[in-house]
């Protein structure tokens, strides 16, 4: 009877040390996500609880608590497991190449066995923390706005950022669409065809480096390729006047009555359906950017990337307006930007490149404070490509980076250069040209543990409190 | 205050004979399916109330109670449409091509304008059928079995099958399963190399021409692709007394559970889903099949054609046993099987081709009599890619076929040969090999009716009551 008693007083104890955390990685596209995981998870189960060098950052590990980390199965059978085995094979391949990107959502669980620290020890020795790691496409958070929006307000944003290359693009789609009679009684052929036209006006964007796609599943489709929900656009040609007109005059089967319904659709369909099925149970979320890349490209892609990185922003941001964000909150409690290939320059301009994320993220630097959401900012390469050297020319001392540069796959020396800390100015722009280079992988040796930088610290914001 | 009444009576009236009918098109794969409603919808809105010279056999149409026939949107904007204009456009290019298959579900939505006949035409003049059609996998129905099915039940029906080529093309995952200790704790490593394996063999039997293919969605995973509820396999090796010890001994998280636990995820959610989502709102079902392929291929594959499409017709059958069919039973009141490529055998051996496909469904051409489901057997071309001509050879007369033949793209005259009107015996095939030659479609010109063979019988088959 009493061991009885004793076994549900153990068994209480251990369901409330044994803890489950819901982390969330995502990224604009290109960001390394698929890098990252793979990382992250090669990096904790190569924890033991003897030496753990690749970590000295993390806590928890350098003060040998970590029992050990094993991937098990997970919870949700209908979720694309993330393909970790493949992942490091294609590292292991002669010569070493960078896994394949991911289109869609997919899931890994780790067990995470640790040694308690402090008051707890005296009650359990060991806990486990489980960890579900999701990763999903950025341009499924990049629609959480949408929840806020109706089709005409939706139209009005989409509107305020045609221009430059997007103009440019847009050009096809846009003649077709002012073509069209709204009044009219809709063919869906005509709308099968501009919403082709229209979604390769956003793969377009999307080619040109441009990161703030929306919607984003009309660039990602999976199951819903060809169905009516991806086939509405918004219409940027009307004045305010034209939208009361049309909402008092079109009939249910018009073509502005039929691109309402599919928005809405699209909206309260989709778009809540991921922020229901997968949002909300969140407990952590990391946003992975690769800065370099569209300073390279132009500064309308380093725009589009800071509106890209804005709006993610926003959907954490706790405003009275935003409904959405006081359905969520506070389950949320840790947001961290990362900015990713921080191994492809230097590591002075490592500071750089974080207050550069930062700038690119809170809009000019302001430091917004969450309630209940701490918010991180760091720059890290979640599989180190390249090596520090430093090079003597004439009489002085650089840093400079070795490795296999992507476009012509030669080992090779390069300076990168240096990374702006703030949002350069259109002069800047105009007199000067980035330049970052591309790595192959390293070539990896079956067992050995990934190279990184700065993962550490990643997973000591990550998984610090929850291991203390 | 009358007129209110009397508008209130009419509209009572007209929705009363505005009727909806949700037709259902599926079919083992190859079998023509996209060719089948391309030719449906190209057929039905090329009807008009003056001339429809090309369905003589539709009554409706040819007594020109039809008064047109229109695309309009569908009710589900999350399925993809059917992309009938692509259809017609590959038919219309130059050289005309079949159009693609699709590998999902897709749907489309006709609205049937035409007058009433008989005592109806006095209350009403005009009505509207709205036709829904849903084209699906062939895979989706052959799944319907396992709701029946516990996991030891299907290893044992799946152990029958496995008998010559689908023996050899088993021998790895085969191999790797019984290696397998299952009452070990499951790695999901493992799991997911051995489920690759298997997904590997389902794949090489429907490249050999097999069409009994279970579980359907191994072969078409769409967004289920790497998700866990794919990763799993049956227990061919396992007698009856293993399966009895390995349900008391194996713990939960061993092989033999999870494998266990992912076949009814599948079960409950994959298969269930589609049958509660679709299956049961279907008013009719037609069921495509392509005799001819599978009898030049091998005794095997024709006589894994006949599993399969018994298979099929098992979830039509009414019995005690299957609780299913009471759960749908009677929404589907009327049920074709039709063979489809008619236009590559000469017109005389037709009446072979529809004996045939009768044997096969209905194993040994028993008359099987649903109560409340109507079951029709026809052939037919929807698409008709050759011209049937009359050849003289030594002062005898033979009918035979021109078309473009697909495999050397030439124009050719040729005698296709005799069509077995029952299932050929084993002595038969030894002796003899069949050899239908697969042709190209001929050249359509826009505004051109696509020309076909009986399509007209299966819309009568199909409409005929609802119009009358």
């Amino acid at each position: 009877m009493f061991t009885s008693i004793q076994r549900e007083v153990n068994q209480f104890i251990n369901r409330g040390l044994d803890r489950t955390l819901r982390i969330a990685v995502t990224g604009l596209s290109q960001s390394g996500k698929t890098a990252f995981i793979t990382s992250l998870i090669n990096q904790l189960i190569n924890i033991d609880n003897v030496t753990n060098g690749h970590l000295p950052l993390f806590e928890a590990a350098r003060q040998q608590r970590i029992v050990g980390v094993k991937r098990i199965p997970q919870i949700n059978l209908n979720i694309p497991r993330f393909d970790y085995e493949a992942n490091l094979n294609s590292l292991m391949a002669s010569p070493p190449q960078w896994p394949q990107s991911t289109r869609g959502v997919s899931e890994t669980r780790l067990a995470v066995r640790y040694h308690n620290s402090g008051l707890f020890s005296h009650i359990k020795e060991k806990s486990t923390l489980y960890l579900d790691i999701f990763d999903y496409p950025g341009e499924w958070l990049l629609d959480l706005p949408l929840l806020n929006l109706n089709y005409q307000q939706w139209s009005l944003e989409q509107q305020n950022l045609r221009q430059g290359l997007r103009a440019e693009l847009a050009q096809t789609w846009l003649e077709k669409t002012k073509k069209l009679d709204l009044t009219a009684m809709a063919d869906e052929d005509i709308l099968a065809q501009i919403a082709k036209d229209y979604t390769a006006y956003l793969q377009a964007c999307k080619e040109q480096g441009l990161h703030f796609i929306q919607p984003g599943r009309f660039v990602l489709p999976a199951e819903l390729e060809g169905a009516p929900v991806l086939q509405f656009f918004p219409l940027l040609h009307l004045a305010e006047k034209d939208w009361k007109k049309l909402k008092e005059e079109a009939k249910p089967n018009s073509y502005f009555a039929i691109l309402n319904q599919r928005y809405d659709y699209y909206k309260n369909k989709v778009v809540k359906g991921f922020y229901e099925n997968y949002f909300v149970h969140f407990d952590r979320q990391l946003i992975l950017a690769d800065c370099l890349t569209p300073i390279n490209h132009s500064r309308q892609a380093f725009q589009d990337m800071q509106e890209g990185l804005q709006q993610l922003f926003k959907n954490f941001h706790y405003g009275k307006r935003r409904l959405i964000n006081r359905l969520f909150y506070p389950r949320i409690d840790k947001l961290m930007f990362i900015a990713t290939k921080a191994d492809h320059i230097t590591s002075d301009q490592i500071p750089n490149l974080v207050s550069l994320m930062r700038q690119l993220v809170q809009d000019g630097g302001r430091h917004v404070a969450f309630e209940g959401i701490e918010t991180g900012f760091t720059a890290i390469a979640a599989i180190r490509a390249t090596k520090q050297v430093l090079v003597e020319q004439e009489g002085k001392t650089f840093k400079a980076l070795q490795g296999i540069r992507s476009k012509d796959k030669r080992q090779v020396t390069v300076y990168p250069g240096s990374v702006p800390s703030r949002l350069p100015s259109i002069d800047f722009w105009q007199q000067q040209k980035f330049d970052f280079d591309q790595f192959e992988p390293q070539p990896l040796e079956s067992g050995e543990i990934i190279p990184h930088l700065r993962m550490d610290s990643v997973l000591q914001f990550l998984l610090g409190d929850k291991l203390a």
